[in-house]
C-alpha cells in the first residue's frame, strides 16, 4: 500500500465536512440536510461511488462549491468517501443532521482549515487513513487565554454570558 | 508498526458493517439492534475483546454469517473492533440504531463491497487505520447519470418521485 | 509522512475517550456533557486548537485528570483532536451525549485500556490514523465463555437477567 | 370546547403510529422512513394540512392501509396531526426514525390496540388531547408473570437470554 | 378542573415552537440551540418556572419576539411549559436540536399558524392538554394536489426533484 | 368521558419521569437505561400493559421507588403509560436516553415537583391528557433574577462560567 497526502484547499470563505458513507443515496440526503438545515446555505457535495459505474456523484446549489467538491472527491478517490463545502453556514449548524443521516458511517473532519487527507492506495483501491486538520499546537492555554476563549464564544452568542 | 491489508470477503448476498466499540456489552446490544430493527433479518456479529480473556465475543441467528464474522474479527484482530454481516436487510435499515448504541464509538464502513481493512500492528497490538471499500471512481456523473441515479432511488422507493 | 506510535497511559482508575472535533467550543460543551451526565463525575478534557493561537484548550474538575489530558493532547498534537479522562463514571454513561455534541466529528476510542495512538506527521501537521486499544484476541469464546459474559453483564445490572 | 372520543379501528394485523408534525413535508419524509427502515414494509400515512388548501395529504404502498389512514385522519381532523398504519413491520422497527424526523413534534401512541383519540373541538379547530390505548390494568405482575414476560421477550429474540 | 382555550397570536412572520421541559436550564440551552443552529436567526424564548421563585425565565435576541414569548408563557402559565418564537429561520432548522436537548420532555407544536392552547386549571396549577394548530381539513388530496405538493417541496429545494 | 386529577406525590428526594410507550419491552429497556446511565442510581419503573394480561409490569433496584412507581401506575391506569422514580441521579442525566429508547413514544414530564396527572376515563379505558407540574408563575424575571439563575447554573457546574 502506498500512502499519499492529498491537499484539499478550501474555496474562499468555505468550510469543509468530509466523511464515509454507504451508498449513492447520500447525495440526495445531504442535499436535503443542507437545504432544510439553514436558509440561504450555499453548498456543493460529492460522493465516490465504489462499484457499478463508479462515478463521482454530486449535487449542490453553488457552482464554485460543487466544482470544488467534485475535484476534492476525485483527488481523494476512496470508495464511499464524501466531501462537502459550505458557505453562509457553519459545520455546527448541520453536523448533527449529517451524523444522523441513516447511511452516513462517520465524519472525518469538519473545519475551516485547509486539510491534507492521508490516503492509502493499492491498485484500484483507496482508503482514507486520517486527516491533517490545521497545525500542531504551540502551547497550553493559561488563564488569560481561557478567559479570551470564553469571551469569544459569548461574543458570537454561541454560549450565554 | 507494520501495516497490513486484510481482505474481508462478504458471504454471498451479505452486507458488512464494521466499527469500533467500547466493551463486551456490544455483542448483546447489537444483537438487539438487529432483531428489533428488521423482522426476519439474518446476522452474525463478532467483537474483539481487548483485555482480560481477550476472546472474540460473538452472536447471531445464522451460522454462515456468524462464522464469517468470527473469521473476519480474527483476521483483523484490533482491540474493540466489531464486524457484522447481515442478510434480508440493508445497512440503511439499522445503521442509525448502531450509531446510537451507547457503547459504539464509530463506524468504519457499511457496504455490500468486499473490503480491505488497513491494519497497523506492533507486537500484540493492532489498530484499524482505514477501509478500502470498493474501487476508485472512473469519472464524474453527467446529467444522464444523475437522472439514472435519481430514477433508481425512486424505483426502489427509497425516495419519493 | 512519518508515522508514530504515541503511548497514552491512563491515570489510575480512569477511562479515556478520544475523538475529532470542529472547534474550541468543544471544551465547554464536553464540560457540560460530563457535569450534566453523571453526578459526581471527575474529568479532564483537552483539545488541540488547529489555527490562530494554536493552544491546547482544556478544562475539568480534577487536576490529575486535567493534567493528564493536557499531556496526552500535547503528545498527540493532531489538529482538532480531543481527549478526556473520566473517573467515578464510565464511557457508557456519557458516550451517547458526546457523539450527539453538535461539533464532535467522531470518536476514536472509549476504553479503560492503555492505548497507543497511531499518528502521522508531516512538518507542522499531524493526523490521527488509528488507535491500538488493548491487545489482539487469543481465541474465540465457547459456550462457557458466552455464559460467563452474559452472567457478568447481569451481575453488574447492565442487562436484565 | 367540545370533547369527543374518536374510535380508530386498526386494519387487520396492522399497528398504528400517531403524532403531531409541522408541515406537509412530513408525508414524504415518513414515506422514506418506512421504505428505508424495513424491507417489505406495508404502510399508509395521512397528515392533516392545517392552513392553505387544508387537505388530508397522504401516501403509502398498500391501498387498505392508505385508505384507513385517510379515514382516520379525517375522523380526527386536528391540524398537523398524522397517522400511519403499518404491516409486515412493527413500531419498534421505525419509531426511532420517526421521532428523529426533523419536522415531527411528538408521538401520541404506537400500538396494536384499537385506540380512542380524545379530541377537543371549537368551531373549525381541533386538538388531540390524549389517546386511550387499550384498557386499564387488572393487577400487578408477580414473580411468575415477570418470568413469563422475560421469557416472551427472549423467545421473540428481542432480548438476549 | 376548568378548561381554557388560550389564543397565541404569532408575531408577524414568526413561527412558534412550544413544549414541556424539566427546569430552568432550558432557557440557556435553547438560546444555544438557536444561535448555533442558524446564523442570523431571531428568537425569543420563555419558560414557566414551576417551583421556588416561580418566575417566567426568558432570553432572546429580538425584543419583539422575546416580549411575545413572555406574554404567551404568562397566558399559558403551565408549570415547565416553554414557548419560542423565531424569525429568519424555520422550525425544521432547529426542531431536531430542541428535541435532543437533554432536559426537553416533549414538543406540543411547531407551526406558523396562530394556535389555541388547551389548558386545564385547578387552583394554582395548570396543564397543557393540547394545541389547536390551524384548522380542520376540508378534503382529501387528489392526484393534482399531490403533484402540486411535491412540486412545491422541490421548488423550495427541501426535496430533490 | 370523565376527567380526573390524580395526585402523584414523589417519594422523598426523588424525581419523576412519566411517559407513553409501546409495549412491555419498555420495562427492561428503561432498566438498562437507568443502570447504564448513572453509576449508583436508584430507581423504580412501572408500565401499564394495555392488552392481554393487562398487568402493571415493573422493575427497579430500590423497593421504595419501585413500590411508589407501581402505586402511581395503578392510580393513573392509562394504557401504555409508564412512570419512573429516581434518586441519586437527575432527569437530565437520563432523559435523552429515555427519549431515544426505541419503543418510547413521548415524555409527559420530568420533575422534582409533586404532579397532578390529568386523566380521561371512559369505561375500561383511560388516557393521559396532561400533567400539572408545579404551580403557575408569579411574575417575570428581571435582571437580578436572570443573574441569579445564571449564577446558580454555574455554581452547580451545569454551565461554564
Amino acid at each position: 500500500m502506498e500512502t499519499m497526502l492529498i491537499d484539499i484547499v478550501l474555496p474562499e470563505g468555505a468550510n469543509v465536512i468530509a466523511g464515509q458513507s454507504h451508498f449513492i443515496k447520500t447525495v440526495e440526503d445531504l442535499y436535503e440536510v443542507f437545504t432544510t438545515g439553514v436558509p440561504g446555505i450555499k453548498f456543493g457535495v460529492a460522493f465516490c461511488e465504489a462499484s457499478g459505474e463508479r462515478l463521482i456523484r454530486w449535487d449542490g446549489n453553488d457552482s464554485d462549491l460543487t466544482g470544488a467538491a467534485i475535484e476534492a472527491a476525485k483527488a481523494v478517490g476512496a470508495g464511499h468517501f464524501f466531501i462537502a463545502f459550505i458557505r453562509e453556514a457553519f459545520p455546527i449548524n448541520v453536523l448533527a443532521a449529517i451524523k444522523a443521516c441513516p447511511e452516513v458511517c462517520r465524519i472525518f473532519c469538519a473545519t475551516a482549515n485547509p486539510i491534507k487527507m492521508v490516503v492509502g492506495e493499492e491498485g484500484d483501491r483507496r482508503a482514507v487513513l486520517g486527516v491533517m486538520d490545521g497545525e500542531v499546537p504551540l502551547g497550553v492555554e493559561g488563564e488569560e487565554h481561557k478567559k479570551a476563549r470564553k469571551d469569544f464564544l459569548r461574543k458570537i452568542n454561541y454560549k450565554v454570558g
